[in-house]
């Protein structure tokens, strides 16, 4: 694969949002990374062009199939103007990961974070400023091959595309309400829950929207073979701290491994405080909750960041955690990966990467 | 909605294969049906226009969240140039079953099998005429917001696609060799197996490519719980005849139910030869195989209608089914079934629709 990216700029500019209308992945940038593959020239013709849509045939593989993966991650502007980017080399490698249970050819993790940012330094006049705010980066791949047959896709596009987003807390970080979910399955053990494709999403849409009917923002996912075992919110990994206890589900092979969990880990350790990764049921938190030991509850992901729990709907019963606020533990964590992210905290993991 | 179809006919016309270079879903005839949807018109907007490109935003929901359905069935040209379309009823039910389950909208079934009649009429010169050819017909439908929040689109549209086909069997009905799936999983009860989804397929090319580097066409697919009871192969239902008994596995709610297989036990029946549909593991027809009671297998679904088995690789060990050949009730199902699609034989079950 040729390294050097063909640069076309946008000959117009798009307006920006204020950053207090920023919602989240409707507005994008000027530009956007393409990249296509061919079995025959491998990635080839890596390219940054003005935003703009994709022409498929019908019989695109990508409309039928569901071939398909992507990933997640933000770019921060710091007080002084510096342009950071959190961990990109974990989200690449995600992607490779994921590209290997989809059938989707690996690409080079360096030359992405190359092209990212090369990209987001285009852009970056989108990166909003205000607390709280800043530009989600989207990669992702879809099979290009037209063909109906039920078979890995001879070509790709990868593509990267950019959206200025407001805060998650429009009033400042505050719980969620998780409803436990007892009749459909995310994942299981031998599919693709570990991976970061299309249909995982497609087929979590249902319960989702079930549970907002009943008043809960997200679903909690139970293991696909007991329907006893957590495994992780929507788009959030969670953690619990059961009388001083803090413990995450462990990384079973339906589970996605989030960028955000990983740091955390790191992070508590860093501390000295004691996590345990390890299988636990939803009877356990249930028994803790009884024994009045389930002392905080939060997810953690790239949009929210930790995301305080303050209800989980289990059972036709509501369990109210810390009195529905945010626990210590969920606002110390928020603080000191958000503090990383933008600049203010000391980076002494070397987890940020700065976009020149 | 409006039931009026506007039509714009193709003012040229693609040259069509020759009956004996036809591939599987790599050629498309000169016109498509397209129909939209937004929350605020419902379906609107049915049309048969040109086969041509769509044009979507990169941030169209369809390039990340896998929220797709389709559907796969066939017209058959009979020998008195009649078009016949077989139990097209069953597949837009199967459509709407797999739309509720992944937050689509339902769409008026007779509708549909009035716009596909219409849609095969204009292009019925394409039907193939040479034995064993058809027009595979591809109903799919994909969402159109352009949105990254997971979440389900709020645009939609749907599209019927034709493509002329070959014979599956280029020298005649023959067995395939099976590959039983030990480590991959395609679904399990709670996701989204019964539902004619694109995640389902994409999930298990991993397996079919391992299983077709060792030789194998396709995979049978075992529960995703114990990793025992038999489920389907790929892209086909399965029957087994044991010691006399027909048995094939029961609907468990991550089985598609296919129109093949619903066909053949209504056959069965007629014949009034006693079927099974009940768990089955796949330890038991080992057994019945070691026993010598394995008579027959085969798979059955709109592409090749009836594919007997000739093979299992199970435990790493051969299995060897009735010496390889297709067996007597395979040859008699296929011809019947091939018989009613193709009007040679009395349609006694009113199956077949015909195209005026
Ligand atoms: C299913 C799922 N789990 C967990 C996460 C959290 O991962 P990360 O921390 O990398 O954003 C996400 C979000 O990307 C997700 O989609
Ligand atoms: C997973 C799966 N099972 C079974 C079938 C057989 O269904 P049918 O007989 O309707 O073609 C198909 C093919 O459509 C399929 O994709």
């Amino acid at each position: 694969m040729t390294n050097k990216i063909n640069i076309t700029l946008s000959t117009t500019k798009k307006e920006k949002p204020a950053s207090n209308q920023l919602e989240f992945g409707r507005v994008f940038t000027d530009h956007m990374f393409v990249m296509d593959y061919s079995s025959s020239k491998g990635w080839y013709d890596p390219r940054i062009v003005p935003y703009e849509p994709i022409t498929l045939s019908p019989s695109s593989m990508v409309f039928h199939y569901g071939q398909t993966v992507f990933e997640g991650l933000k770019a921060y502007r710091t007080k002084d103007d510096k342009v950071l980017l959190f961990r990109p080399d974990k989200n690449f490698q995600r992607l490779n990961l994921s590209n290997d249970r989809l059938c989707i050819p690996q690409i080079d993790e360096e030359f992405l974070i190359d092209a990212l940012k090369q990209l987001v330094s285009i852009d970056k006049d989108w990166i909003p400023t205000a607390e709280g705010t800043s530009l989600y980066i989207r990669p992702f791949i879809i099979p290009t091959e037209y063909y109906l047959g039920v078979a890995p896709s001879k070509f790709y596009r990868f593509m990267i595309i950019l959206s200025p987003v407001g805060s998650y807390y429009k009033e400042g970080i505050h719980p969620v309400k998780i409803f436990v979910e007892n009749q459909y399955i995310r994942a299981v053990e031998g599919g693709t829950g570990k991976a970061k494709t299309g249909g995982n999403y497609a087929s979590s849409l249902k319960a989702q929207d079930e549970a907002e009917k009943r008043g809960y923002s997200q679903v909690l996912w139970l293991d696909g073979v007991e329907k006893k075992y957590i495994e992780e919110v929507g788009s959030m990994n969670i953690f619990f701290k059961i009388n001083g206890e803090i413990v995450t589900p462990s990384l079973n092979g339906s589970i996605l491994e989030g960028v955000t969990r990983n740091s955390i880990l790191q992070i508590l350790n860093h501390w000295g405080v004691p996590v345990s990764e390890r299988r636990l049921s939803m009877e356990e938190v249930y028994q803790a909750y009884k024994d009045g030991l389930l002392e905080e509850a939060f997810g953690s992901g790239t949009a929210a960041v930790i995301s305080p729990i303050g209800e989980f709907f289990y059972k036709e019963e509501k369990m109210l955690i810390n009195n529905g606020e945010t626990g210590e533990l969920s606002k110390k964590l928020y603080d000191t990966l958000t503090g990383i992210q933008t600049g203010v905290y000391e980076d002494v993991f070397n987890w940020v990467v700065e976009v020149k």
